[in-house]
């Protein structure tokens, strides 16, 4: 069975073959003009190259049939970031995504109205579609674990807790920022292996990390856990996450309380929430391998055995500063897909993280981990690619590389498609690493 | 010498011998009235049993003598969360103090105006001060990371990067409550010693740990690290913090990454935040033991080594069910200082939170980590007290404790109380222990 045709919008670009923003995608986001405007952040949603904005369309809602129930929905999209609306039931964000879809679907009757709320996505630049109040960061690829653990202890890679409690640690909020924004190179404590004492300096085992990014839809109120199946209801949708880390940094100061200053310096994003329901035809079986203990009950439930996980390609590319100077396109380093990466699921990262009671809230982000799948080609990280910096890769330009270089690009790509559904995307998450402070 | 005299206020109980909050502290918090009024979150600063509104002070302020310069202030006094304020330039705040002291001192010319911005504290409820953004829990006693870290390495109980790196790892903010919220005992993951599996269960081990919290004054950008010489301008107070812990649940999901959901369920700060210049008077020089490391030349400063840590007394009480039923008091279960409990200062821990280029916002909360001295009566936690729970203590009511019951009501206490300086208090930090959710 062949990919399905998407049933089509009167925007015309939603249409093209390659396009990743069909009219069954409709991610949000949030973004401000290049030039002219009033310089605001607005909200939108993406269809085919342009920008339902988001603001505008409640400025006409008037003119448009608005259904009672939608009134405050509409309300809450016309502020500058998507946390109200996140925050509002599933069924509100379901029947707006519908209201949505009829407006921009082949047979609408608004079109001439609508056409006054459609930017190029050529003429904005994108922003931080939330505020993102908390960051949680996983660690839920086991293939990563045992890699990066391999390292560390060879005849024991995997901790005995691994399997049993979705590894995860806090964040840090400030510094979550949109894709496009350069990441400088932090300086901080190193300890060389053969020396004594530490030394202060910048980093030279900068590394990036492929994840995804879950956002949270409704709160909890604290004290209150969210059972399995109530996860989806939490669950706004997914983004794609670059963790950047400095391994150097890491190793010296992450005992016994974890990663702090070797992740707080930056945590790019791609700027574009693809939902949960669009990811619905995407759903696929979560399967937990016999030899595996399988999950404590809480973590459990039927739903999460039907479709608890997704198929969702995932692209790692690199373009060097020569490369980009000689013109060349990035060069894919690595391919994964979320369904094979993740162990646990979005669902049980959510469950888990309120099973104490913590509050989440609108807008809270929960990076997955790196999303490295069972093969030496799957890795989400240089450190699992150079094998901890010891086999330099090749890049095609005939540069070698073990940890990333200043002027270094890197790419997050990812799209569903599998036959019987129309293909989506995410976009991309891009971020160049630019030198030290001097 | 003695205890300074205050210099008084016409505000009668501010000149009491045993007030916390004389004119010369003036600490600032957030508050509702508990009965009555608009039911509004309102900024105030305490003097003596009252409280000086400053969204009154703001209405009011055509009728004062403002200067010019601190209108902006008054504006940013009148929301719900102190960030604004915080985050304004540490010459206004210091101006503003000055103000708000004349106008509170004994020979004020606007007491009558003023008489109506007061609000006793027994009527009202206390709020968050400020929307905590990003919340840091540092480890910044050697004598509490060598107790704990003696129980699980007994010939080798501190790790070798701890003299070097300020240890920490970021907190979860959505669950910072204020003095008074109820916490419930968490449920969570846990393995004992002598199963093959993990379960699933009320925490069995609940502790608290006795902290400080540094607040935030002016952010830096991200990418531009608070040189030493900068810290002083970006800490604007210190309150109590305690941060609640699930022992048994934080021993099988802490490796590799930290703490997460064994901390993540509460953390509870007092509602005052006593500011760094009502803390002048308590600074201490800041010193290095010659059989330690120096710190690195980033983290280290002349006026560091004059005046960079405080002289504050800190006390832990506690007062089960059955002593409260009793009418019986807290207990004091130990006291330690400041200056001796920290081995890293509040401006070394900023400087060395932003080195890396992580920006730190107004409103941001750092926590010091467990506050133990030297000698065990000095001990921050049930932890060290009891032992790793090997050792239950018994209490004067003839109850015994090696972790926290349910109905347990936990108080942590400061002053600064040294000759040449008149007292100051930060009042309490309490919260009280209710049964897991069944």
């Amino acid at each position: 069975m062949a990919a399905k045709q998407s049933r089509g919008s009167w925007v015309a670009s939603a249409n093209q073959a390659d396009t990743i923003f069909p009219i069954e995608n409709l991610p949000f986001g949030a973004y401000r003009l290049t030039a002219g405007g009033d310089g605001r952040v607005r909200l939108g949603v993406a269809i085919g190259d342009q920008i339902l904005d988001l603001r505008r369309l409640h400025g006409i809602s008037a003119t448009l049939n608005v259904p009672a129930a939608l009134a405050n929905v509409l309300d809450a999209l016309a502020g500058e970031t998507l946390n109200a609306f996140m925050g509002l039931p599933a069924s509100a964000r379901a029947a707006f995504r519908e209201f949505l879809s009829s407006l921009l679907g082949p047979d609408s009757s608004a079109r001439e109205q609508l056409a006054g709320c459609l930017v190029p996505q050529a003429d904005v630049q994108m922003q931080l579609p939330c505020m993102v109040r908390d960051y949680t960061d996983f660690y839920a690829s086991i293939h990563h674990a045992t890699a990066v653990g391999k390292m560390m202890r060879p005849d024991n890679p995997l901790l005995p807790n691994y399997k049993w409690v979705p590894i995860g640690y806090h964040g840090r909020a400030s510094t979550v920022v949109v894709s496009g924004t350069p990441v400088r190179r932090p300086s901080g404590q190193v300890r060389a292996a053969d020396a004594e004492t530490p030394s202060v300096g910048p980093s030279k085992r900068l590394d990036y990390e492929l994840e995804m990014g879950i956002f949270i839809a409704e709160g909890n109120e604290m004290g209150e856990p969210i059972p399995m199946a109530d996860a989806d209801r939490h669950f706004f949708g997914l983004c794609l996450l670059n963790d950047w880390s400095a391994r150097d940094m890491q190793g010296w100061e992450y005992q016994p309380l974890g990663p702090f200053l070797a992740k707080s310096f930056a945590t790019s994003i791609s700027p574009w929430i693809v939902t949960r329901e669009a990811l619905e035809p995407f759903r696929r079986p979560w399967v937990r391998a016999a030899e595996d203990p399988q999950p404590l009950a809480y973590l459990d439930s039927p739903a999460l055995r039907e479709g608890g996980t997704y198929d969702i390609q995932l692209e790692l590319l690199l373009q060097t500063k020569a490369m980009r100077e000689r013109g060349e396109a990035p060069v894919l380093l690595s391919r994964s897909n979320f369904k094979d990466a993740a162990y646990w699921s979005a669902s049980q990262l959510i469950t888990h993280h309120a099973s104490n009671g913590c509050a989440l809230n609108p807008g809270d982000l929960l990076g997955t981990g790196t999303m490295s799948g069972p093969t030496p080609g799957e890795a989400g990280s240089m450190l699992e690619l150079s094998v901890g910096g010891k086999q330099p890769i090749t890049l095609p330009s005939g540069e070698k590389r073990s940890f990333l270089e200043d002027g270094d690009t890197v790419v997050i790509r990812a799209v569903c498609e599998t036959a019987g559904a129309v293909r989506i995307g995410f976009g991309e998450c891009v971020g160049t690493v630019v030198a030290a402070k001097g």
